[in-house]
This record gives structure tokens, sequence and C-alpha cells, in this order.
């Protein structure tokens, strides 16, 4: 996704440390007192401008949810959704790469991740940049609980075919694959952005959910 | 697949014991005697018409080709377009259920095993009978080589989505999947009738290979 550049960004993701923790290396083991509840935790990875992290967040209040992004253009879109949107003290917003989320989070302590339209670099070349790489699949294994859930969704026929053996391989057990989501009706799906104006397009839609 | 009842088929595969053996349980531990050459076996479980098994076969005459279909009036088309091929001293068909593949073939004895457009089976209460269900892998399991490979071909997106659980679950280690077959241009793709039927009318071909 690439956006228009906002110099004023970064100064107003600092500006809303009630939202976008200031140091959230430090809040690692911590984020019940971050919350001040004992919660599950839900994390995406790749939060774009926030449409579902934002959604699941409404949607299911009992949970502790964490949006992860680190293009700060993108991130601060999901911070003006979130200052416009009335109770949300179950979100957070974390401005870094997925790679490191090994330095937010306790091992076996998320209750369940979601990648939604990460980018696919298509060339085989970049496939270790794919957030379901082997070597990023041993990092969400790490600090997700036993039976915890990987949720992925994508658009890109390529990406999902790829996502599809890393993670058979890995290996994780598949809970459900949907190969058309519009077709499958689920009432409980959150739409991103990205979804919604692909949906419009009749594009398909992908889904899978893996445990460790 | 439902075909015009053919009362003369039984008597016409019975005619053709050079291309329908007569007693294939015997065969079992004994195929190269019956092909005159020791080569490996790829085995097909619904043959239907023949045309993918004899498009192998021609394809690659240094493999021994086995179709299997139970129902005699596919079959025996499958028989007249192989009594029209020349050369496919390499191809038998069998006249069986596929759930009997342990009766016709010994432990690790198959190199490559076929499933083409299968019966989806879409109610859940026949989940038993679709050809991806673990009671089949695992008598798959039984007569392909350590790395023989099952080769899994449907347009049915529901029974693709199933077979993705099953054998990632089982578990099967995934070689490659395909969400969009024509889109692959593939040039080692032996088209079936269906297939070029579907293909047809923009409808989507899912393949996947998978090994033990």
């Amino acid at each position: 996704m690439r956006l228009r550049h906002k110099p004023w960004a970064i100064d107003m993701l600092k500006a809303h440390p009630e939202i976008v923790p200031a140091d959230p290396i430090a809040l690692k083991g911590h984020w019940h007192e971050e919350f001040n509840r004992q919660a599950p935790l839900a994390v995406e990875i790749g939060s774009g401008k926030g449409q579902f992290i934002i959604g699941m967040a409404k949607k299911y209040p009992e949970l502790n949810f964490i949006g992860i992004e680190m293009q700060s253009d993108a991130l601060v879109m999901a911070l003006k959704l979130a200052l416009q949107t009335e109770d949300l003290p179950n979100l957070r917003l974390l401005w870094s790469r997925g790679e490191e989320v090994s330095d937010f989070f306790m091992p076996g302590s998320v209750e369940a991740l979601y990648l939604n339209f990460s980018d696919p670099w298509p060339k085989n070349r970049h496939a270790k940049r794919r957030l379901t790489h082997p070597n990023f699949l041993s990092s969400y294994q790490e600090i997700l609980k036993p039976e915890g859930e990987l949720c992925f969704k994508t658009d890109n026929r390529g990406l999902f075919e790829y996502s599809l053996v890393t993670l058979a391989n890995y290996p994780m057990k598949f809970k459900e694959v949907s190969l058309d989501l519009a077709a499958c009706k689920d009432p409980d799906n959150v739409i991103t952005e990205y979804e919604a104006k692909f949906m419009a397009k009749g594009q398909r839609i992908y889904r899978l959910k893996a445990v460790f």
C-alpha cells in the first residue's frame, strides 16, 4: 500500500500515547497493566489504515487488540479512525515492523494472530519477506498460545498458494480454508478496506485459519 | 458422472482382457509380469472415460499406467478410446472401486497416484465417501512409495477446501498448490474431459500435489 506522505504523521502518533504506546518493548509481559485488565490478546501484523483491527475491537470488547504497522502514514489513519470511534479501551496501535513480535509479547501469550492482505512479494528472491515464510512462522509459534490461531486473509492467489504450502509443511494444522470468502457469507468476517474494494470488483478473497 | 446405461459394456470389458485384466487381484505383486517389464507404476482412481490416463500413457511411455473405474458404462468408453489409440502396451484398466487399491498393489509399490474430478459428495454426512477422506489417505499411504506423489485435481471449490485441510492435517507434505490451473499454463498438465469443459466455461481448476 503506497500512501501520500504525511509529514505530520509521526508527531500525531507521538501525541497519542494512550493509543500508540511510546515504549512498546517495555510492555512485554505487562499488557494486562497497559489495558488495566486481564483479557486474551489478539494481534494484527500489518494493520494498514486500521479498519480490521478497529472493527474487531468494537465487535469483541472482551478481548484486547493490538495492531502493528510499520508505515507511519498508514498507522496515523488508523489512529484517526480510532479517535473518531467511541469506546475503544481495548485497542492499542504499535508503530513497528511485524518481524519484531517477540520483542513485544511473551512466549505463549497471544490468543490469535491476524495477517490481512500482506505484501505478496511476488518475486521468488523476495520469498523471505513474505509474512508466511517459515522464518516468520517460527516467531508466531513462539508468541501464540498452544491452540492459538493464525488467521490469514489475502486476495493474492500466488501468495495464498505459497502460504498453503509453507503452513502445511511447517507443519501447522489447518482449521479452515476458504477459497472464496464472499461466497461463504461468514457473518463473523470483519471486512478490511482492501477486502471491500476487491469484493466490489468480484475478486476472490482467500482465508486460512491454522494452529501450531 | 451419469452416463447412459450400456447393457453391452460388461461383455465388451470381458472381451478385452489384454487391457482390462480378468483377475486384477491376482496381479498384486506381479504387475511387472503383466506389463512384461519393470517400470514405475502410476495409478488413477476414478478414470471415468479415460482421457487423462490414456493421455498420460501416451505422454510417458517409460511408465506403466493403471486406471481404476467402478462404472462399467464409463470404463467401456475408456476401453474404446484405448483400442482406438496406437501403441499403449503400458496401459491397463481395472473395473473396480477406488477403495480397494490395496487389493491390487503391494505396499510401497506405486510411484504416483492421481485423483481427477472425484465425486465431491457435498453433504457433510457423506464426507467419508470423498476420496480425500483420511480413511482413503491411509490406503494411499500404504501403496505409495516413500516420496510417491498424490496428485489431486478438481473444479469443486468445496471439495478442494476440504481436501487441503484433510491432507495438511493427515499430515502430508505439500509440494505444490495451484488455485487456477489454466492461469499457471503448466505444459505438463494432461487435460481430462471434465477439465476441458470447465476451462472452456472459464471455471477454475484446482490442483494439489502432496507426499506422505
